[in-house]
C-alpha cells in the first residue's frame, strides 16, 4: 500500500517534514504514487519532484469507510501510557480522546501544550500507519466535572464492579449514526465518588469481560467490538 | 481485589519469588488474604506468616469465569514486540502463544530458550494482575510447516487483503465450545507463499477492519470480540 500523508490544505504541494520524508526518507520520485489525506477525504495522487519541492496530481478520491463515531474519555495514565493510549485507540479507529485526571490518577496535568503537541505528532502518525482517513482530535481538560455529556447519544463507563452488563447487551440497538462515547479510568481505576457522579447522568456502566485490563489498552476492547459490530 | 499468585503445587506453602512478594514487597501479615491459583483453579487463602515461611489456609474455591480456548499463532515480531504480544493477549485472555518466524519476520529464533522463560514470566505476572485463573502455554516454533492446524476445530488467518469477511460473518455459529486458532503475520503482514499455505488448509481469512493494526496488538481485536460474543 502506498504511503499516507495528512496535510494542512489540499493545494497541490507537500510540505514541510511530509516533503522531506518523501524525498530523504523514502526516497520517492517522481510519477511515484502515495495517499494525500485532508479533512476526511483522502486521494491517490502521482508526485512531481523536483529536488526538495514535491508537488502532485490527484489520480483518484478514495472511497471513505464506514465508521463509527467515538470519543474515548481517559482518565490521565502516568506517562509513557499516555502515548499507548493515543497510538494503539487511534489504529483501533477512536474519533477523539479526552485525557482527564481522575480521582486515582498519579500523573498531573503539567505541561499539557507540550504533551498535546507530542501525542498530536503519535496520533498523526499512528493514523497514517493506519490507513485512517483522519486523525483523532487530542484534548486535555482539567476536572471530569468539567465535560459536558449531554452532547453524546450514549456514555459508556468501563467499571469492573459491573458483573453483568456486557457490550453486547449494552450496544443491543443500531450504533451507526450514534455519537459514542467511552469512560476508562486510570491505573487503579475510577473512585466510588466518581461512579456515584456518572451514574446519576445517563452513563451505562459495562464490563470488560472477564479479567482486569491495564487502563492504557482497555478502551480497545470497545473499540474492537464496535468495529465489528459496525461491519 | 487480593493479590493473586500461580503456583506450581498446591500445598499449603507459598514459596521463592512469590513468598518473597508477600513478605518483603506486600509487607502482608498472618490474616490476610490473596489468591492462589493452580491448574485452572483459584482459591481464596488467609495466610500464615512465619518470617520468611508462609503458609495458608483455604478459605474457599472460587467459581471459574466462562472462557473461550484461543491460541495465537503469532509471527515472530522484533523485540520487545514479542513481550507487547504475551503481555497484552494474556489479559485479553488467550489460551496459548505460539511464535514462529515467518516469511517476513525480520527477528530470528535465536537463544529461544532464555527469551521463552522470560516471555513465560511476564505471561505469569500479566495472568495475576489480569485475575485469570491459568497462564497461557508459550511456545516456539521453527516454522508454520511444523503446525499441525488439524487440532484446532476454526483456524482464523488475519488477513489484510480480505476486505469483506469479518469476524461477525466467521463466527456466526455458536463458539464456547470450540478450539480456535488465529494467525497473525509479523511486521509486514504474511507472504503471498503462506497465504497459499495456509488457505490449502481449512484457514478462513478474515478482515480485522477497516484499519492496519500493528501485529503486536492486531490479536486484540479477534480476543475482544469473541470475549463479548461468549459473554
Amino acid at each position: 500500500m502506498p504511503q499516507r500523508y495528512f496535510v494542512n490544505e489540499l493545494n497541490d504541494t507537500i510540505t514541510g517534514q511530509d516533503a522531506h520524508h518523501i524525498t530523504k526518507v523514502m526516497r520517492m520520485k517522481t510519477g511515484d504514487e502515495v495517499i494525500v489525506c485532508h479533512q476526511r477525504s483522502c486521494f491517490s495522487v502521482s508526485l512531481d519532484i523536483n529536488q526538495q519541492e514535491v508537488r502532485y496530481k490527484i489520480i483518484k478520491k478514495l472511497t471513505n469507510p464506514v465508521t463509527v463515531d467515538i470519543t474515548l474519555i481517559q482518565g490521565l495514565p502516568k506517562h509513557p501510557k499516555t502515548e499507548t493510549v493515543v497510538k494503539y485507540a487511534t489504529v483501533y479507529g477512536v474519533s477523539s480522546i479526552i485525557f482527564t485526571p481522575m480521582n486515582r490518577s498519579i500523573a498531573k496535568l503539567e505541561n499539557s501544550d507540550k504533551k498535546l503537541s507530542r501525542l498530536k505528532l503519535i496520533a498523526k502518525e499512528a493514523s497514517e500507519l493506519a490507513h485512517r482517513f483522519d486523525v483523532p482530535d487530542i484534548l486535555m481538560i482539567q476536572s471530569l466535572k468539567d465535560l459536558d455529556l449531554s452532547v453524546y447519544d450514549f456514555v459508556l463507563l468501563a467499571d469492573e464492579n459491573q458483573k453483568t452488563t456486557s457490550l453486547k447487551d449494552a450496544f443491543n440497538i443500531d450504533i451507526s449514526n450514534l455519537k459514542i462515547a467511552v469512560i476508562i479510568g486510570p491505573e487503579g481505576g475510577i473512585s466510588d465518588q466518581e461512579r456515584q457522579l456518572l451514574l446519576s447522568q445517563k452513563v451505562v456502566p459495562v464490563s470488560l469481560g472477564q479479567y482486569i485490563l491495564p487502563t492504557e489498552i482497555a478502551s480497545l476492547y470497545v473499540l474492537s467490538y464496535l468495529s465489528v459490530k459496525n461491519s
